[in-house]
């Protein structure tokens, strides 16, 4: 599964439109070249639809907001669900300020979304406004370890069910739904938690996935997710006496860039639950 | 002093919210988790308040306003005030154009500022507007050395004083001052002017510094001036035949990532005056 | 001819001011003092005359424009060429999008134009709008390779010598002419490619070549074509096993800042055409 998913990046080249956050974009950037995609970046609402419409797929991270970027969201959004392309939302900041919130419930809402990225307190919030009782996620806790796994993997298969989505909860453990089957991943180094923007490099890379694999969408998430924690310990491998997380930082997208589809499948630790 | 003021950044893991230029913002956001804290960017005006909230202090830099951010920057200074949260200003490029110097003022006068860090050129612009004759920094050179240093001194403590500020004034010789002690410090390289940038990290360490140290800001700051310049002195060290400003980029966020107190302690040279 | 505009941007450090993307900016800076030029970023309508007044020239990157940094370039552009000073346009995406192709023909039309850099679809797309039948490229391919280089040449030198700019068309072939004497540079690697923003900042870079070389314009932007290309070799020559795209993105601006005039001169592989 992983080393098809891989083949099928390598061979389609996928074309993302990337609305993200001016934090990170650059490592969105290189990363989608790393693995094998294409970046192209466009905020303004009267360029989005345009350039959309030549892309394979939109990821919308909302991590740097503001008005213009929201409209540009909306309209970007509504060209790629017409011409059937799959769209990611990363709700960077979910739940920690009015904005982010309700624009990741008007997105959740108005959007045909392919896959929602983001970690357990982000998720918990798209949980909360998509109109159940605020109740859903009394048994989730506010990370995701091997003892509130089994009660989060149902909170998440029980979300995806609803929205339609595939959910992807990243943090220590990983879980890939789509509401049927569940990925459980567990790649990756805490020290990635100290490099800005991991989080936000695995929406582009996942949105190039699911692009490049539109008969597995769910598996091609998994898949990415696997690739971003693998790369992260390749990386961490690599790193000698005196390097710090900026140095990690451009070992991991490194690692991306040497990635191979047996090393991937070897080293990936996925399992179905 | 600078161990204390250190470890408490290690332990308060403190969160900067930071309305910074886009040049340099990722490098400021892994500087910022280097050093043990957290960031979080946001600069729409609809957004800033709830998201200066939640944070300890609030990093200002206008290296590249606009009309919008000018708003999230007045916004969240105001509610980071009615919280008591210290407020850092970077006034990048006061003086170069009239919005940023207008800019600057408002800023000064407008928000109670804990911290403001620049450059002497930009110093000097915001002493100008500061209500007084525009003589006061007639005895202030461009540049500070160790002949113009007893003037600058005294020019930092008497405008710190009347604005009520801690002043960092940083370049080959660092100076920093709350108008009663002033401390000088002697680190750094004079490679690191040929990286972007490095000024403004060291205002997002300053305000990581001031919130994690609020019995002894002063000291705080200086400490983080201290860390900025050990860090670039280690980081040039590791520096290979062949390698310039972009690997020494990185291995200077990589020494404040494995940084210790002691040897920041050992390394830091600074004297009072 | 190298050597010398080579040294004449050490001599006088030319201060660019760029209305650039947020993707590629931070490397566009570094580049830029690499080369031993200063950048400063603005684009706020506000800020940029005064900003653009301070500098030697203006590189104007299309490659995430919004409505309010279109005017930003608008003013910024006319009084630069009020000043006298060279212009760049960088026409990222023209072709990609109506906003960019429309933005890219307006600054081509309202500025005194210097220099116009981009790839061969790019400069195609300027063609087009530039007051001509469609028909003008039906002999230039997609691509310049080898077999299409000379109408790629012949197409280069009339549209320099219609819109009376230099026109650096960059790809595995570089072709820079002002209408007259057209230059060929086969240096680089197509491992850049992986690289985000190479582009942008090869504008960088040949902005400060015109600003630092104004008697001899032409060899400038062919120098800095070369710089790059030349670059991209050494910065390749120091990658080590599990190195990838981050990694050579530092060395490419590493090799820019240890370039030397004479290494410069002699691994350029410039013809005239």
């Amino acid at each position: 599964m992983l080393k098809e998913c891989w083949s099928n990046v390598q061979e389609k080249k996928p074309l993302v439109h990337n609305i993200t956050n001016y934090v990170t974009v650059n490592d969105v950037a290189n990363v989608l070249l790393a693995c094998g995609g294409s970046p192209i970046m466009s905020d303004e609402p009267e360029d989005v639809e345009d350039i959309t419409s030549i892309c394979g797929g939109l990821n919308i991270n909302i991590g740097t907001l503001n008005s213009g970027t929201i409209q540009g969201m909306l309209r970007a959004g509504h060209r790629a669900a017409e011409l059937g392309h799959p769209i990611l939302l990363d709700p960077v900041g979910a739940g920690a300020s009015k904005l982010r919130t309700d624009t990741a419930y008007t997105l959740v809402k108005e959007l045909p979304l392919t896959v929602i990225r983001g970690n357990i307190s982000e998720i918990r919030t798209i949980a909360n406004g998509s109109g159940t009782t605020r109740g859903v996620d009394a048994d989730v806790a506010d990370a995701v370890t091997e003892d509130t796994l089994p009660a989060a993997v149902a909170f998440a298969k029980e979300l995806a069910k609803r929205l339609n989505v595939i959910l992807a909860i990243t943090g220590a453990i990983d879980i890939v739904t789509d509401g049927g089957k569940a990925y459980v991943i567990r790649n990756g180094r805490p020290e990635m938690g100290k490099i800005t923007g991991t989080g936000c490099q695995l929406s582009g890379l996942a949105t190039a996935y699911v692009v490049a694999n539109p008969e597995q969408q769910t598996e091609a998430v998994a898949t990415a997710v696997a690739l971003m924690g693998v790369a992260g310990e390749i990386g961490w491998e690599r790193m000698l006496p005196g390097d710090g997380n900026a140095t990690y930082r451009n070992r991991i997208i490194d690692a991306i860039y040497r990635m191979d589809g047996t090393t991937l499948e070897e080293r990936a630790r996925i399992t179905e639950m």
